[in-house]
């Protein structure tokens, strides 16, 4: 009796805890599959122009890009103070004489900033495309989408900014959904393709440098669509980009005072940087610097203030670098030296300009000669301006910086020889040369 | 009785540990002090001049010393084979006319050929002056003693040499018995007393540094008694020294062709590395990477096989640069760029003298305009020559060699547009500027 009551008891048992295995087994089989990270509070759709909504998830990388609104501290050679270029320096009125920027020409200043200066500055005009619109809006992405990228262009620029409400923001970088870093701008996927690199096969790290290449490039406007266009087919190097405008026979103006074929250098930050500077070989995104990681509490992300890596050396450089004072003089010393040999290059350009500009008033000037001088002002310039124009006052690269400025100085001087060999008399030349 | 005699022992005992302790204490204090260190094999006379009786004591730094006879491994752009830069780049030939460069100008060799080759070298003749083995011969730091500098550099360099036997070694920068770091050539101890500094102050990683300043420097002998003299007056970079020259009316010859006061920088190696380089900064002295640190067995020595560090990149650069593949390739790139800067200064130079050369031959010319010509050569031509003649193709500060290079050419083609306004006419340009 007792030996079959225990056999029971013990039977029974085994049979409660196997139904309980099974009913827990089915209950956890019901679950949704388990996600890792925290549960998105909104869903984001495709190309989702408002960074407000994107900043409900990421409200660390939001907030951090609110502050490129107001955020704008001057450094030593740029920072984000849309000080004007053309009063610190008058020389540049000259260089740019017949064209735009001769009217306007502003320090830039943070992303939030994108929509109200592209509309404030002097040189938009009736004749400006959509195509200027490429850069400044969260609303790009989906535009480029919807119309396509010759359409978009094709739009006069006052048309378009109907329908363009937003300034730069995530969109501009990140797939909604996964936050991948993605490229965006057609001209950019195109530029790649035609090198044959695709992307989608880059690393993380490679993608944190190539993004900002949706913008901080050299670019121009082909033909009458002013279709957005790299000029990288023959690489990225300054003399591949010049090379390639003389190919195409491309000219942004006729300037006013030599006559020259000239190109506007844009904002060639990720050319400067990628010619093998010493940060990139080493394999240094252009994130790590401009969008240090940055703590707040538990948390751990990319600042989206992006900004000049010298308005907070301890975050930037000190990831890396051990001795940040060490590293911020190192960068004022060698931004010292290649502000000086810019000065200089300026001072060749004024004169050589000066130079064509009295020859080409000679009686007997020879004009083959003439074009000769206006072609090596051309040349000179857009190779200054390719240091000029980027944004780090050579840090970027500090010594292609100052091979280019160097080249940049002999071919102005040496237009300014040409000059007196068109005019057939050294009378053409400025009182100090 | 059990009692005192358990007393007597016990103060038996007191009593014989008490003189124990006595005879223990003044046998110590009669023994002579400890030395660190092993004891010398051989004692070394103050200004040795054998560096083998060193070698007794040092066998490490010897036996590396020794290979400087024949390691002469050749770089891309110098090292320690003793090739002809006149067959090299034959602008030079231009460049140095109507001085002894122009007739010999090779690559030196390692520390031991010293001797021999400036007995070797066809720029001495019959009025060569003492003073040009100030730096070649471990006999120097004791006829500097004996004789004083004076008359060291005011004796025939024929008179001189049959008191000079020995090679660079041991006495040109140690002191014997300490081995200690000092200075022995009297203008580098004049030159650093007239900045108020005292190398006696300087510590063990400065003196690594400042030894090297007894002869990679750029000198000049000043006077009649062709005194070795520093040009460090106003400071070392190349702005000092350009105006110190200038204030002294100081010109080392006059160029054959455009007649111009000329400079012949020697190996500026200190001036340049100093002038503010990123390796400097950091406190890298010139052994570091020149001599560095070597393992034999249990013993570490610098290496006294003193070379290019592109000769041993492991040890050289390893021992700060985990990536020592990445620090060669960023040295071969800084010196891709410095020697294209380089050469196209030459250029510049040549076309110079070229023009002012024909503006010199033509029937109008001005002469305080051809004069104002030849001043712009000889600054032009000094500048490069800083670069030129220093011994790492840019790298010991690759931005400052590049800055300078970039007014190198400036002015060199200032000199020439300069030659055309003296003449009145272009016909003076070379048909290629």
């Amino acid at each position: 009796m007792k030996r079959i009551s225990l056999n029971v008891i013990l039977t029974g048992i085994i049979v409660i805890l196997v139904a309980a295995l099974v009913v827990v087994l089915v209950y956890l089989k019901n679950q949704p599959p388990q996600k890792r990270g925290v549960a998105p509070i909104v869903q984001i759709v495709s190309m989702e122009p408002d960074s407000a909504i994107w900043g409900e998830n990421f409200p660390n990388e939001y907030s951090t890009l609110l502050l490129t609104r107001t955020n704008n501290a001057r450094t030593q050679y740029g920072g984000s103070e849309p000080y004007s270029k053309l009063i610190e320096d008058p020389r540049l009125i000259t260089l740019f004489k017949g064209y735009t920027f001769e009217k306007d020409y502003n320090e830039d200043r943070g992303h939030l900033n994108s929509l109200i200066d592209v509309r404030a500055t002097k040189r938009v005009n009736d004749k400006t495309p959509g195509t200027c619109y490429s850069c400044k809006s969260t609303d790009n992405p989906r535009l480029w989408a919807e119309l396509g990228m010759a359409t978009f262009d094709h739009a006069p620029f006052s048309e378009l900014g109907t329908r363009i409400n937003n300034p730069i923001g995530c969109a501009n970088c990140h797939e909604a959904g996964t936050m991948r870093l993605i490229v965006t701008n057609p001209a950019l996927e195109e530029a790649l393709t035609a090198q044959g690199k695709d992307w989608r096969t880059f690393t993380r790290q490679q993608m944190r440098t190539i993004v900002c290449a949706n913008c901080h490039v050299e670019y121009y406007f082909a033909g009458d669509g002013k279709y957005l266009t790299f000029p990288w087919k023959n690489g990225t190097k300054i003399e591949n980009i010049a090379q390639y405008y003389v190919e195409i026979a491309f000219k942004d103006w006729d300037h006013q005072i030599s006559g020259a074929p000239m190109i506007k250098m844009q904002h060639p930050d990720f050319e400067l940087y990628t010619a093998d500077s010493t940060h990139y070989r080493a394999g240094v995104s252009c994130a790590d610097c401009h969008m240090p990681y940055t703590r707040d509490g538990a948390a751990k992300f990319s600042s989206h203030d992006v900004k000049s890596p010298l308005s907070e050396v301890d975050k930037a450089c000190g990831a890396c670098h051990t001795d940040v004072e060490y590293v911020k003089s190192r960068v004022e010393t060698i931004q010292e030296q290649v502000y000086e040999t810019l000065i200089a290059t300026e001072d060749a350009l004024v004169a050589a300009i000066t130079s064509i500009q009295a020859a080409g008033a000679s009686p007997n000037v020879d004009p083959a000669l003439l074009n000769e001088a206006r072609s090596l002002h051309r040349e000179a310039q857009l190779r200054w301006d390719f240091i000029a124009a980027e944004n780090s006052m050579g840090f970027h690269n500090p010594e292609e910086a100052l091979r280019i400025l160097a080249i940049a100085t002999n071919l102005a001087r040496q237009a300014q020889l040409k000059a007196v060999q068109a005019a057939g008399t050294p009378a053409v030349l400025p009182a100090s040369p």
